[in-house]
């Protein structure tokens, strides 16, 4: 890896990092709050330190992929050291704990170490939301055009290999495919601000709630989260965007071009299949046992369904209080996640599919041994390099859910909370089970525990090879 | 499948089963039991019931692959069906549960639903001992034999391909291969009878005891287990025979033959590997936890990892007491399990070890795009086959184990009872946690969880695959 260029790319974008801080900025001398001046260094930090870095020479032309990998593992870490700023010099957290909260909005996780949000300054709370929303829009270039193109966890399949809308045939340039998602991305904030706004949020808090939907991220504005507002069509809306953001942003696109393609395309169906039933299933369990009326229970059961599998991790009711039944099911729905191109973390919907997939194959190669059977989703077949690297992404995602997860038992954490937590973070969800359950946050956690839920949520948000290669000697030499 | 020579085989394999009834009825005419009868009747309804399908005539010669997988699994769920005769004719238990208690044995599990073990009459005891002792012996040809040549979940690595001894180079053929192995399997035996009455076990106690070792079945001819016991000596014998009986038979053959191969051998040296990290990380967390000196913290803690990574399950202290730490470790040895060609359930080593080293290759790769990397265990090569057979077999164990996770818990189960009630029985280990933990029994849990568990033991013992065909329609065609 060339360092060099690396870190001037870094440098690059930590400067854009440092100029976005003007957003909460303006809210801090909105409303007059001392978070002005927090702001101001912060800015002048995060624009300085970019723009030292930006100033090595780069060595060479262009990024080799190994390159684009130390610029996205270790970018992530970067923004988050400065992204923290803010929530360290206003008082709000120690630097442990804004790391924390910085890695868990970039990584639009939504998990927060914040006891009371509710008196935060507004400011705060902003630049808070709009970590999320940020990291969503890193996310989407990501997995449309960088990953793709270094074959992460078979993440090729998602665009040239996958049916469905095609980035080739929309737009040759993955700049152009990069700038036609963020327009879809800025069409839906707006349309979701406008609804919440409707629904009897102020503009602030509208604001704040679809940067956390839009990006999958799940920080809120209140204490209660989405459960503060007790407000069916404010959780309809929040649903409906939930929904839209945790499927792929191609299909969005192709949408507003008048092209419905959602129900051709395999994932998307899959994705909306687990969803229908576990709302279903979930309902029925919650009928008999926590509300009394199927409204209710549907209600409820549609909402937490749509915000643990889209991975945002909003909450309209204590589910921790649910039957282990519809537990069980929200602590699946953790791992299986977004679809591919969308704001959502998890395995993703396509990998489970092209993973069920494989084993029938295998089952049915027995009783036709001499078959030969391609791997099919809709129209196309999966090549063998894609299996290979969904299959290696499974095994390292399972591996590091093992591993961090006795990691965190060690410190004496119970069974529950410690394997929703590791599920939740490495899901980018946020919110887990137990002590880290909904009613909870996650500041009680050892300073330990709470650096290896970090490593968590930044290695599970870059699809796990882009940070494991770090630990590769190789890696690091010029 | 022709079903019809797949019918005459298990006959043939149910006299046998019917024939071997007689040494619990020596138990039962040495103690003057009234069970007596109840084996009488047993042995003629099993054997005459094996005598009648034996009379189907066999369709054309030999058996197919497929024909060997309908003899595996139906013939598992047959003898089960057989075995279950004694304990419910002697009004031990209801059938149901009668199933489920000789499904336990024959699978090698050790999971159990009689609350009060030590009013039972001996007879019953000593066949309960036997359906594990069996079991150990048909797992052994299966793993040795029958799997290996269907490529069941990369199993033709177990032999051909795994480093160490290799059958072929033994022995040309599979049934002079299983004729070795079962000597292994009785020289085992009788050496650790044989010790466990110099431990100062009576001859029977230290027979069924042995079976249930041998077999890494755990089942106990008391309530307490090992714990009633409470001596070291015992409890080391039966540590070293769990640790071997968990190792691949065909290093333990070359052992007797003078060739001591184990720490050349790969998987042998993971296997231990695990074992002794697991060992000491756990003797630590017990030492600050429950136990105040080291030797009993080591003590205990040796005794219950071996016993759960080798799926035996026997108990020598309450470990559902210890702190979550060391719960977290048994939870993961439950899922790892024994080495190839053991009486061991779960994933197996070997399988960990290719998925570990095929998860490092696919992150190596990144660095060096260009290199062509082969997976090695040891000197040998692991072919692409064994590589997707072994992922077929891991995808699948863990869908399976969510399906049925979930099932469980729709029953209202808490999340680690049902957690741990899959694992443990899709790994054939015995105990659980929670509500099924190490001082309780299965038999407290509702018909519906029973039919699941029961299911996991089988589809667990046979290598999943054996079963799930069963599931395919083209299966049943002729």
């Amino acid at each position: 890896m060339r360092s060099k260029t690396v870190l001037n790319i870094i440098g690059k974008l930590l400067m854009m990092i440092g100029i976005s801080m003007i957003f909460p900025l303006i809210w801090a001398f909105y409303y007059r709050e001392k978070e002005l001046i927090v702001f101001i260094i912060s800015i002048i930090a995060t624009f300085l330190s970019g723009f030292a870095l930006s100033e090595i020479k780069s060595q060479g032309e262009g990024l080799r992929p190994i390159e684009s990998l130390g610029v996205v593992s270790l970018g992530w870490a970067a923004f988050s050291a400065f992204g923290a700023l803010p929530f360290f010099l206003s008082g709000t957290l120690r630097y442990l704990d804004a790391y924390f909260e910085t890695m868990s909005g970039f990584t639009t996780t939504g998990a927060t170490v914040i006891q009371n949000i509710d008196i935060l300054p507004k400011s705060i709370i902003f630049w808070r939301a709009m970590t999320q929303w940020m990291g969503g829009m890193g996310i989407i270039v990501l997995a449309v055009a960088i990953l793709p193109a270094l074959s992460i966890g078979g993440m090729q399949l998602f665009n040239a290999e996958s049916p469905g809308p095609k980035i080739d045939k929309l737009k040759p340039q993955v700049r152009d495919t990069a700038k036609i998602l963020y327009g879809v991305y800025l069409i839906f904030t707006a349309a979701e601000i406008i609804l919440l706004i409707i629904g009897g949020m102020g503009f602030f808090d509208a604001s704040c709630y679809t940067f956390s939907t839009l990006a999958t991220g799940g920080f809120s504005t209140k204490n209660l989260s989405v459960a503060y507002y007790n407000n069916p069509f404010i959780e309809g809306v929040i649903t409906l965007f939930m929904y839209l953001s945790g499927a792929n942003f191609m299909l969005h696109y192709a949408a507003l071009r008048g092209k419905l393609d959602y129900f051709k395309n395999k994932e998307f169906l899959f994705y909306s299949t687990i969803i229908a039933s576990s709302i279903i299933i979930m309902a029925v369990d919650l009928r008999y046992s926590v509300y009394n009326n199927i409204i209710d229970a549907i209600r409820y059961s549609s909402f937490q369904v749509v915000s643990i599998i889209t991975t945002t991790g909003f909450v309209s009711s204590n589910y921790d209080v649910y039957p282990a039944f519809s537990r069980m099911i929200l602590l699946i729905l953790m791992f299986i996640g977004g679809c591919a191109c969308s704001t959502g973390g998890g395995i993703k919907n396509i990998r489970i599919l092209v993973l069920l997939k494989y084993f029938y194959r295998e089952i049915y190669q027995f009783i036709h041994p001499n078959a030969i059977l391609a791997i099919k989703v809709g129209e196309e077949t999966i090549s063998d390099d894609v299996i290979k690297g969904i299959m290696g992404f499974f095994v390292g995602y399972i591996s590091i859910f093992v591993i961090a997860t006795v990691l965190v038992t060690s410190y004496g954490i119970d069974l529950i909370t410690s394997i929703s937590s590791v599920a939740t973070t490495l899901g980018n969800v946020g919110p887990g089970m137990g002590l880290v359950g909904p009613m909870y946050t996650f500041s009680f956690l050892p300073n330990f525990v709470k650096i290896v839920l970090t490593f968590c949520m930044w290695i599970g948000r870059l699809e796990i090879f882009s940070v494991m290669v770090l630990f590769m000697p190789d890696f690091w030499k010029e």
